[in-house]
């Protein structure tokens, strides 16, 4: 791993928007997004949850892969496996990834840092970055941090069809 | 930060292309690249700019994001605003990379290597790569490097509606 | 290069699927993908290979262009060349991934660390992850990591028509 000590891992995931009415709860970058009190019904939709076997928070399943691929570990498929029946089914990502660091550790790695890029139209993280930023740091131990960007009203991200994260990791042999 | 002291950041931004005959400049890795004097009407328009607030600089603003992300200040979108009347508005995405510099100084932070991957049909980076990795690092001091690649006509940047850009830097604790 | 000595860099590249009956092999992360002899006709296309002037890798090619990017040496495309007649052409990405870390033994640098994250419908990675992370990591001389994902049926990765990756990497100072 060179002389530094230090090892590099990548990470990206990307899920589509549950459809109107789904009734799935909106879980991005370790948070819960309920619909705010005050909201009308036609801005509800924005608060409308995404798809998966797990609560589809990218930005976690991102920063799972890239602090597995990091420690040359595998990834989230092959860690909670894929499909209803997995073992990630019905997992928050932010549990998910407290359980990945845990596995870096019984396997002699720690995260030294952390960060994940948000791509998509909703919701909007800088609201709650600093929230975000602290849950996700809590779970992992170390650093993480979150940015956000749009499309542009291009690809899947920007007709709303979807949401996508890149994320990339520094661990240390412990 | 784990032991090795150093802090990892990733970026991403995307924009789409200016429509035929809008007179935006195109500024793409902190270069201006202006419409050769030999151009055929039919190829001034691959000199067309690119939309958004600022000069549409999906390079810097990528760099920008993985340095903000790395030293954990926020991203491009909290730092210069949103919109016509943000402080970013108007702005040369290699200016606000200077400005982003300054700010992580303030706080303690020094760039210590950087790079960018840019998605896109055009302008051809490879026939100007010395200079815009010059300019870049000029603006960030430190190293900074540029590739570029396309997708082969597939999706948003393959079929020439806009162009992407992947970033990721290391900081240190001055 | 900052005080801890280790360069960061960024790689992308995407690629499209042959059409059925192309008779290209299908390479990707250091590994041939044979069409398995219990294969249906049916199944055989999703074996077909992936389009380019040399094999398509396309996590080699992103890796290539993440060594490249920490070291500043240029990219694939100035490295290679473009088109049929280019150097690249025919090769396997595994052995101009070589031919690269040579390049930067030459120049100084040796690779410390590097992952990819692959984003496709198929082949299916994790069924060959280990004989993928060995082979890649023997052409680098680092361990190199591979994750892999898929888009959830949007766009052109989700539709099938091709495939991407996404890598960092860092490198040392000899």
């Amino acid at each position: 791993m060179g002389s530094v000590g230090v090892l590099i891992g990548q990470g990206f995931d990307a899920h589509r928007f549950a459809p109107a009415g789904s009734g799935r709860e909106l879980w991005i970058a370790g948070l819960y997004w309920p619909v705010p009190d005050s909201c009308s019904e036609a801005d509800a939709a924005k608060y409308e949850g995404i798809e998966g076997d797990s609560d589809g928070d990218v930005a976690a399943h991102a920063l799972i892969d890239a602090l597995l691929a990091a420690a040359r570990l595998g990834d989230i498929g092959s860690l909670f496996g894929v499909g209803a029946d997995a073992h990630g089914a019905g997992m928050h990502g932010i549990d998910m990834l407290q359980e990945v660091v845990a596995h870096l550790a019984s396997n002699g790695y720690t995260p030294a840092s952390a960060s994940v890029a948000i791509i998509g139209n909703r919701p909007k993280i800088g609201t709650r970055r600093a929230e975000a930023e602290a849950a996700l740091s809590a779970a992992v131990g170390c650093p993480v941090s979150v940015t956000a960007t749009t499309t542009d009203h291009m690809g899947f991200t920007g007709h709303g069809e979807g949401i996508a994260a890149i994320a990339n990791a520094l661990v240390e042999k412990i």
